[in-house]
């Protein structure tokens, strides 16, 4: 069977990785240090070396991080594409935003 | 008890709320026609209005709308502050895709 390839982002997936905090935490160790292995991430975590990698499977899933395997060493890599997507869903709403606050000054402007 | 007041954005609640694809469409919805009655919201969807509820709440919940009830009818608004909250988070990774283009691109230049 050939494998379905959609141009739509999976932003269920994507959401749903970014909305537990040790993901985030994973995501923004490897914003600070690129590359690092498994073992290094899973170091300073309260939890244990299966539990860490769970939470980079779904990392992985949602295409927010890559990992290749070198030897022994397991390196995780940031990959851009899918915050870009979030990003993009999301800054549609900034007109949105730049609308209430434009209100909200003219609001200011009219008091007496 | 005293609630607890923390000045941290819920990210967790928000993206939650943000993965799946009937509460993206309710927002987009609010986004088009802000204040629009529960009822006018649940009347495209192909599922039940007590079904729609319930992701109005998960909505209400993580802060991404508020309802209104004016006699017997509820009318639901967007608010910013949690999509700022999201954008702000993933904007800081704006500046490791800028420098992935910023290498790709000088690896493109690099080319023969």
């Amino acid at each position: 069977m050939v494998k379905q390839i959609s141009a739509q982002p999976d932003l269920d997936r994507i959401f749903a990785a970014l909305s537990d905090p040790t993901r985030r935490a994973l995501l923004q160790r490897l914003d600070a240090e690129d590359g690092l292995s498994v073992s290094e991430l899973a170091r300073p975590m309260a939890m244990s070396l299966p539990a860490v990698m769970k939470h980079l499977d779904v990392l992985e899933g949602a295409g927010l991080i890559a990992r290749q395997k070198t030897g022994r060493t397991v390196a995780c890599r940031l990959t851009a594409a899918p915050m870009e997507d979030a990003m993009g869903w999301l800054a549609r709403y900034q007109r949105f935003w730049t609308e209430s606050l434009d209100r909200l000054a003219a609001a200011v402007e009219r008091m007496p």
